[in-house]
């Protein structure tokens, strides 16, 4: 008897307690909170801004994949899948590259050589150059990638891990 | 014995499909993945960028707060929690703001009218004008805030949600 006393005693204590440090929570529920990778890589370490993007670049003389992508548009998420699930996109990513991934555009043009479309990659060196020359395979949208591209975009990720030389 | 085999075949089964579909994990062990909240409060829905505030801003009218700080910061942390842990500041930058937290600088100068210190907190009104006249309690360091001056963030915050005239 005495146990069970004690038990809902320190039950009491423990709901009193966890109410008093119990955060906000939104009237309309509980929020998962957004991850900075969004789903396309949850294993990477992604910048969150361009400038971030480009110091770390610069600091760690690797190049920078910016990866533009819109929740709501279907392109962008079929690609996702199919990018996430890459292994070996992602390990040679995780390992040799600086990445971002942003549903916003910059105001920085030379991240739109030919257009605002999604998804759309580009890469630019430590030397903070705009690799343009590392295009997909559609000649009205250079920097697009569909679900059956990721051999293309591999292929560009050598390319692109191959610095020009650094004025650094 | 037969039900031991079919359910031994189908744990084979599960674990080959589970090991066909295991993404990528670093050499280093599996990372948590970083929220755009880094802290500063889970339950709110973070902006990535300045360009991203700045566009939901206008287009929900509603102000922009913008909070520079830094990981290996101690000021940055200790104030990261009582700002967390505060449920009204919590309610009113949900309810009222547009947030932005940023660990880099942008290259927008008037984001740091007395210099680029952290903890920092500006607030931007959706005409995008930077409140410089909305300051916390230190000369110096006009945008500074320390972890006894929830109250007067409070009161910044209740002065910035009453908005500028309009441009738009």
């Amino acid at each position: 008897m005495n146990t069970m006393k004690t038990a809902l005693s320190l039950l009491v204590l423990y709901v009193t307690v966890y109410s008093a440090i119990a955060k906000y929570i939104p009237k309309t529920g509980r929020r998962v909170p957004q991850t900075l990778s969004r789903g396309w890589g949850d294993q990477l370490i992604w910048a969150q801004t361009y400038e971030e993007g480009l110091y770390w670049s610069r600091s760690r003389n690797k190049p920078l994949m910016v990866l533009f992508h819109l929740e709501d548009c279907p392109h962008s998420q079929a690609f996702k899948k199919v990018f996430a699930d890459d292994d070996k996109i992602q390990k040679i990513l995780d390992e040799d590259f600086i990445v971002l991934n942003l549903m916003y555009e910059t105001t920085d043009k030379h991240l739109s050589p030919d257009g605002q479309y999604v998804p759309r990659i580009l890469f630019v060196d430590p030397s903070m150059t705009v690799r343009a020359d590392i295009n997909g395979r559609y000649g009205n949208r250079l920097y697009a990638y569909e679900t059956g591209d990721t051999p293309q975009l591999l292929g560009n990720l050598q390319k692109a891990k191959k610095l020009l030389k650094s004025e650094l």
